[in-house]
């Protein structure tokens, strides 16, 4: 499956120069069903104010003492000195005001928690660039890319805003992050409890390392989610990998494949249909992560439970491979062109341009190994052994570094994290990235909560009259921990003095 | 006072080119007091293999894939598969071999805890040098001497370990250090839980960093040592200033107290008599820390309670500059020349060359920021304040790097370290690096023990028939809990399976 990123796979991010459009002419199919019922959803009206501190591009050796401007953004309307809180969002793999704008939840309870938020950007993505335009340039400007530079940028905000604001000093701070995110919210408590009282890791697959669990979970669950969404429709999806081989293999076959599928460039080789094969399974993957129960628009602008849409074209089993990828076509647009504004398909992208795909790209290719494998039999894909050396090959040639798939769970402990406290894992069931994700209580402070109906950190979204009340539930429980560690800092606190 | 290391002060590498020998016909004096009844101490036969690891020079960055090869001893004699454990000793700076050597403890409690030692060489110490002679030829070479690497090979070692050594898989892992290496045994515990149950950290004074203790704190203890150890001798020490200055200042003072001191190399200018005190104090804060109750061959090879020796020459109040001198020679004698073989002084030497002087240097201009200060009035050195400007400019001239003296509180906590578990500080009431120490119970498992009597992590060394009951309750109390540690982990165990 290649690099499988948290937020987006990156196998397009693989293939350069694939997806130029040369078909402008291609016109999207009036028979898109909601194309002409899309709306936008409500927006929240967030207030804050968009900072920047200087911090040092590694913190970790001397010889370069360089620095540069991490992005952060501050809001304090609801914020109380007396007996408030600061939450603290540990930034992840993209522009922090999407994330901002994604993560409903912390502003929904600023006020009960007489919270001041924070959102701070991830070092190499947004703005928060060390080495500006020259970031990505080679393996020596990406060195200081990693998870450890990362969390030493959000002890160092910490002390300083503690520092520099008054009233901040004697305030506990909560971390909170979603995906990668929320991997970084679990490890900054793990190693820095002194700066966060606790920490909410929602949709953080913290496991989905080495062997930690099997490779197959994630592409299993994905399979799940669409089984579960209608019938036929994972069967379906796992008929089309031979359908589209098929086709692609009579005379006509590209240019029938790419003018049913009104692909923006043309297939021309067969190389192009493993492309567009990864290309359409990347966009299920995508599907499954953001089946959420309202129109939303993080990945993408989507309907309603889009899987359950997307089903809605395989409803029928052994139709002719035509139609088949007919279909296929039908359900890529309800991901690709739920605005109606598509006028072809791009295999080269799947998701927002707020995601730092290069950055992610070598963070995959050096501490974020997450190995992915899929059989055909359990799941719906075609069939991918996770192939260590093959991954590592590719590193190597796109960035010119080696991965080190153990590093992750030497630093942050593996399975073995039973000494920490106070940290709450949520996965949502219908999340593939649930099965690295801690889902079973570990002690009575590092707490599982699995929510039916959620997909990747429904929890962190803003509160919706269409939230399954699982979500709901969910967020009250963790509502609670929080003031909880609250309260505990306070109590400590007035006890040392 | 220039830049203070924990196991010697660092003046003399300040102060390139001082102390050739020019006067080898100068003879130790056959007054010396001691240098007939010298007598080694009784070896332990230690017996243990050398061995190496493959480290990565650099955990924290995929642009340098350099290996080196770290060393470390290991040994089994009484280890047992079943209900045993690790003892590990995280390195500090100096040679593996001579740490092994001076940590008998180890070697007296492994028969009791059926424990494998194992002691891991510091990177830039000993054999363990990352670019072999070129190591510290620059900042860059220099540039993966921080804790957080040492830390990290620490657990390669460990993870390593119990992958290869058929039944140390399922065992607990105990870290024990000394002065730095007790810091780094405490850390190691912070950072790494999952990868030993609980840590020794000896005379690690953790504190002693930007402003979270005084820095007068460590010359007062020095001072309080020397007072407690003969009547006059710490005010003759502290008038012992003036009087080299104001003979200095004489015509032919300088050559005179050459003579009267011995020196391999006479003094020729002003400034000379400035790094002579600074070496003269140094000897001081020397014998504070190895104020042994028995003979012993730490820093030097010395007698049973060395200060007190050192002060039965400053009985008399009130005596002439020139004896006073005279006395401040014998003095220094005790300490330089106990094995009666010194032929002069040497201003430039202060303790064994196991010690690594020069990366000990570079940590203290980088992360080892450890600030000390006199006012010659609470203690009986010359006045010297902290200036954090002067040392940043010496640093910067020496090793073209520029200390950050808040990072070690920002990385490990600072004096808020209360989530943490399972981990003793010990500290010896007559070392100054207690100040700095941890030296009251901070919960139910982050345990002081102060030892009255003791000097720089007395508990840590073999047991002797001149040992102190305090050492000897000292060492009992930290097996007790080592031990329930051992027995928490295999009740998990057993939980777990």
């Amino acid at each position: 499956m290649g690099r499988c990123s948290l937020l987006l796979l990156l196998l397009a991010s693989l293939t350069p120069g694939a997806g130029s459009p040369v078909s402008p002419s291609l016109r999207a199919p009036s028979s898109l069903p909601w194309s002409t019922s899309f709306r936008s959803r409500p927006t929240i009206t967030l207030k804050y104010s968009i900072r920047y501190i200087q911090q040092k591009v590694d913190h970790f050796g001397f010889n370069i003492d360089r620095t540069f401007k991490q992005r952060y953004l501050i809001a304090d309307n609801y914020w109380k000195e007396d007996g408030g809180s600061i939450l603290f969002y540990t930034g992840n793999e993209g522009d922090i005001i999407w994330f901002c704008n994604n993560t409903g939840f912390m502003w929904d309870i600023a006020e009960e928690m007489k919270a001041m938020l924070v959102f701070a950007e991830h070092r190499y993505y947004g703005e928060s660039l060390p080495f500006g335009a020259d970031s990505f340039s080679d393996s020596r400007h990406l060195n200081f890319l990693t998870t450890e530079q990362a969390l030493a940028d959000f002890a160092k905000l910490i002390k300083y805003l503690k520092r520099t604001i008054p009233g901040a000093r004697k305030q506990p701070v909560i971390a909170l992050g979603g995906s990668y995110g929320g991997m970084l919210a679990a490890w900054f408590r793990m190693k820095y409890p002194h700066l966060v009282v606790g920490a909410l890791a929602s949709s953080a697959p913290i496991w989905q390392f080495n062997d930690l669990v099997p490779c197959d979970v994630f592409m299993k669950i994905v399979t799940t989610d669409f089984s579960q969404s209608g019938p036929n429709c994972s069967e379906s999806i796992r008929r089309s990998w031979d359908a589209i081989n098929r086709l692609a293999k009579k005379g006509p076959g590209l240019r029938w494949l790419s003018e049913a599928l009104h692909l923006c460039t043309p297939l021309t080789k067969l190389q192009d249909v493993q492309h567009l094969k990864d290309w359409i399974a990347e966009t299920w993957v995508n599907l499954a992560m953001v089946d959420y129960p309202y129109e939303s628009n993080f990945l993408q602008p989507l309907p309603a439970w889009p899987v359950k849409v997307v089903c809605q074209y395989f409803k029928y089993s052994n139709v002719p491979d035509t139609l088949l990828l007919r279909n296929i076509f039908q359900a890529l647009n309800v991901y690709y062109n739920y605005s109606g504004q598509a006028k072809c398909l791009n295999v080269s992208e799947t998701a927002t341009s707020s995601l730092g795909v290069q950055g992610w790209s070598y963070q995959a290719c050096t501490e974020m190994v997450m190995p992915t494998c899929s059989d055909g039999v359990d799941d719906m894909f075609e069939p991918h052994s996770w192939n260590m050396k093959e991954y590592s090959d590719d590193c190597f040639k796109q960035w010119g570094v080696r991965p080190r798939p153990s590093w992750i769970p030497t630093m942050y402990g593996g399975k073995n994290i039973s000494s920490h406290t106070n940290i709450i894992f949520s996965n949502g069931e219908l999340d593939p990235w649930s099965g690295g994700g801690v889902t079973k209580d570990i002690t009575d402070t590092l707490l599982a909560i699995v929510i039916p109906n959620g997909a990747h950190h429904l929890d962190l979204r803003a509160s919706n009259a269409l939230d399954p009340v699982s979500v709901q539930l969910t967020r009250s429980l963790e509502v609670k921990y929080m003031k909880q560690w609250v309260t505990d800092f306070y109590v400590r606190l007035r006890k040392m003095n």
